[in-house]
């Protein structure tokens, strides 16, 4: 196996090869990653990966819902339990699977990233099947037990220039402050994301006020303490190199309450009496106070609306989070974002980056708000649709009204750290080819496209997260 | 006229020779038909077609609701009406307005099919148009006239390994009953629908229920024999060959009610007294039930929401059903199906292959929840959607999320049965094309690409269907 | 700076030959301008343009949106003011903001169309940037003082052979007259559009119905003597040239009142008193009204729903209306239309054209409602969706099931004059590169090919609207 140099480009010659000379232009430059889940501990301890399943497998939802959308136990797949009931811990048996099943990924970015690990990374020069399934473990098995390949000289290889991880609220930021305290100039920064406390449904939400009055040093006793403990908490992110906060969101509706209005909210959530429209306007509101407080602190706000988390609540309850079982559902934007862009969007200290998982908004809704207020802006092509083709269509339904400028560059999204230089090199192949096409159809000039080239690689993601 | 045998591929010289030799290895392969609605009397009494009008025409909605959006009375055409009024009756009239209207369908399915039923089936060469339209009505009618043009001799000739119809659950099967006591051994196994004794709102309704209690001999009072009614039916189906059941529901909303709840909506249905209300959650328990019948005799479950059937009334109460006047809805799955799934959907005896009309669906929604729960499958482009466009759409749509595996194959779900090989034909065209497209874009390799052509044609729809 | 000839075909050298070649076939055609917002003043005054930045920015919200959207205050601009205050004023000045942030432009039909305007109307050679801002302004204005650049005078250039412009119902046509009993033959005819007296929420409401009342000497004190005033103008509009009408509404809900419940409802507007439950019914009562007078009078009916007007206040306080902050949302038709169509769509004397924002019903609604009903056709791709992308993306999605004679060709919908030229070149390259695709995809033959350029770029549009 070896990845051919024009992949994911047109094939007509000439699109292909204007394609492949502004791939060129930016394939070296530096990885900016604003968006991500990377676990800071792995760069933080700097201990060497474990083996390939414990690496590209078992952390990884993109790979084995895959497996279990054809019928394979994550059990068989080592994937833990919340019970801690047993599970394969043998990482060459569940290894042995992944290369048994290894043909369900053709087509799939899932599939052109895993084969860049394999044949960039690792240097494994045949495919990976059943026959095959053994040599390859053991080849990456005996790189891994190299220095090359321990995390930091990892990502220093892969000329990250700067790592966004995502961490809650009331997180102690410890592996932080490890990293920056060990001498090692990985930048590293945290993303301030306030889920769990924004969340007053959630199971584990008092648990999480506790822990934010705890950590920030302020009782938390009604909204106002609340607002201020978010406030102090966002401060001190800031101080450990935040430059950006994360909502994910079910719906995007904003409403500012007034403040009894919270207040007796918040006190109904601590009796344990929230509703759910309180969490509805709960949350609504506090879009608002996050968008007020960027405004303050200068903190880019991301917003990312429109998933039914944990679907699945077979594996939910067996396997817990983020086991490839959020599913999309329709998303509203013009209406729902009204407020908040009436109230912030015409202010040009607010950077408000949305996201979507759905994909009839990109024209529809997103387009044209980006285009027009100043405070907000485009958030890549994301999660299920960071594909070859969800990629494309984006740049094709975004420009035409919000041209490049609104955008805001790429972001890997991912907690799988070896599929970092896949992702971004996928995109950037996208982007160029995308380029390329207009180049060829004589929308825009060699010129320009080399400009753009650059600012979809880096310029814009910069810009946008003040990097 | 005559077919270019590259039509549809891409006119990129690399692409076109690489599709041209995936589809070289699949036209030839027997036509697998899991979904479609053509009459199995025709097969049962195999008599001759009566005339190329009859056949072409009155019968195939997709050509007349295309004159009558220009404005063609529908009586010029021959569709029957309710009331017996009049209609014209000379099939060569008929046949001279589709001539005159012909220049309607460039850049259409429809145009492409009767393309190649024309030149491939009935070998006409001429164009058709006002000055052929005698010639071809002769040519054609001189065909049907012959041995040759008999059902089953065209049946063999399409080399059709099994065809599916569509049967509702008080249906005697007679047809296919005679078809298995004729000797023939052309395969043509009934499918269960049961959507005229689910919909407790339907005018027959109570009609329907009372030749369900005759035909299982089970005395439906209450919605526990209902039940028994309704698996007593399904038993029988299978015993006639059925490998599956369909479902046309207006919402995929799934719900289980509790026995009292069910009960006492069956008897308002009874007593003529049963709300909308009553409809929607009688609909969306009977889905729970159809699931875990399936779980229990193995037959494979499709549901297709989404359709406003009979939207226009006027034509409604002048010529019935199936006249083209089913328009598309918007439709929601991952809120709808959730109880379904959570229930079901991680049992992997349950195959339940999930349609759409809405192609906003396709990344959203659909995509991710059959790339994640076991028992959920796609359904192919289907319908509105089953043009070259719409059926590439699908793949670029589907494939980052789904992958290849968690599709069905084409199914054609025409009762227009001499354009059968016609639209296999073009989804295997337009498959090729897309896996072409793939390996000149260096995303999958060709054996890759030869392994899954195969599997689109007929691989995963044996697997799917249990064929 | 110069356009390539093949610009917007794809670069394949197949494809682009018959493209081009299409192209050509039309490219002279007379330039038929069906909707549009052009103001018949400049026609009627035939004043020459006064200077570069009052012609191109300051009346084209396409241009001053991007620039706002990037942080640039309106002001700047000269965009006016409601309350007077102050704007720059110096046009100069202007154009230097204009041609320093030109670069956001590339990729957008804006920059397609301004790109033309200066090569093709200006004769501009070099690159608008900062650099040759003065001089580019120097080179327009001198064109614009000569009189080949006044307005009439482009006007016949354009080759246009008919324009419509958008008219209220109250308005006196003042400009439509002068323009006709000047002798110029140039062909300027008004569009009715009654949105002002149907939006019965709107702050001027009452005012309009005054105005109405004086226009067409009918005392308005209830609905029935506002019908009246409303067919009155129409016949007046049509007396005056007009075709069609045209509406703007937020959803196209269509629902027939009472007699009884419309004059209930327009009392309460009458008193200040209506709500906005009152202004839906009110709407979709108007929108089977205008349905009605269609069958009677003759002009054509155009629907436009799905935009949120105004979504910024701040700037709708400042700067008024059609400032770049109309939003679209998500739209339904189905449903909506089913009364209307019900009623009036089998009526082959009603033209209805029913336009969209909402691309995700291009092929799940839009397509099988205007490939079924006589009495509807579909409007093209259409302000956010003109683009190159988006008038592709409308062939592919709406062909399959419409046809193309189900759709009504270009229109150029624009305020800004100069930029007709280009937009329908624009429209006829992408319509002959999409024949194209379909000619080497061997879906269409050429001539079919031929016959359909011209079609889409005037024979459609003559037919739809009786030109």
């Amino acid at each position: 196996m070896s990845l051919n140099e024009y992949r994911y480009f047109d094939p007509n010659p000439k699109v292909r090869e204007t394609a492949f000379a502004l791939y060129k232009s930016v394939k070296d430059l530096p990885i900016i990653c604003p968006h991500g889940h990377v676990d800071p501990k792995i760069l933080a301890t700097n201990e060497p990966f474990p083996n390939p399943s414990e690496l590209l497998i078992i952390p990884d939802h993109y790979i084995f819902r895959m497996f279990y959308s054809q019928g394979i136990d994550l059990k068989k797949l080592g994937i833990p339990t919340i019970d801690g009931s047993e599970v394969e811990k043998d990482p060459r048996k569940i290894w042995k699977i992944f290369a048994d099943n290894y043909y369900l990924f053709p087509g799939t970015p899932t599939g052109a990233w895993m084969n860049h690990v394999l044949t960039e990374v690792f240097e494994i020069e045949d495919k990976l099947n059943s026959n095959t399934a053994n040599s390859i473990y053991d080849a990456i098995q005996a790189k891994l037990n190299t220095p090359e390949f321990k995390p930091r000289t990892l990502f220093e290889k892969f000329n990250i220039e700067v790592l966004n991880t995502t961490d809650g609220a009331s997180d102690s930021l410890e592996y932080h402050k490890q990293i920056r305290e060990s001498g090692w100039d990985g930048r590293v920064v945290p993303c301030f994301r306030p889920d769990a406390a924004v969340n007053i449904l959630a199971a584990d939400w008092k648990k999480e006020i506790e822990k934010l009055s705890e950590v920030s040093s302020i009782k938390i006793n009604n909204f106002s303490s609340f607002i201020n403990a978010i406030e102090n908490r966002r401060e001190f992110f800031k101080s450990m190199g935040a430059v950006s906060t994360d909502q994910g969101v079910f719906s995007s509706y904003t409403h500012r309450l007034s403040e009894s209005e919270a207040d007796a909210i918040f006190k109904r959530a601590l009796n344990g009496e929230a509703t759910k429209e309180d969490n509805k306007l709960f949350t609504a509101n506090m879009l608002m106070e996050m968008a007020r407080m960027s405004i303050d602190d200068g903190l880019v706000m991301q917003i990312h609306p429109g998933s039914f988390r944990n679907h699945n609540s077979v594996i939910f309850n067996q396997n817990g989070l983020d086991k490839g079982c959020d599913i999309p559902v329709q998303t509203e934007y013009t209406n729902n974002l009204h407020e908040l862009l009436n109230t912030y969007g015409n202010n040009t200290k607010l950077k408000l980056i949305v996201f979507t998982l759905d994909e009839s908004n990109y024209a529809r809704e997103l387009a044209p708000l980006a285009g027009h207020y100043p405070a907000m802006k485009l958030g890549p092509a994301w999660w299920f649709h960071d594909s070859i083709e969800g990629m494309t269509r984006y740049r094709q339904m975004v420009t035409g009204t919000a041209g490049f400028y609104n955008t805001v560059g790429f972001n890997d999204d991912t907690r799988a750290f070896l599929s970092i230089p896949a992702r971004h090199d996928v995109a950037r192949r996208v982007d160029s080819n995308y380029l390329a096409g207009l180049v060829e159809k004589h929308l825009i000039d060699k010129e320009e496209a080399v400009k753009l080239s650059y600012e979809l690689a880096n310029g814009l993601v910069k810009k946008a997260y003040n990097l």
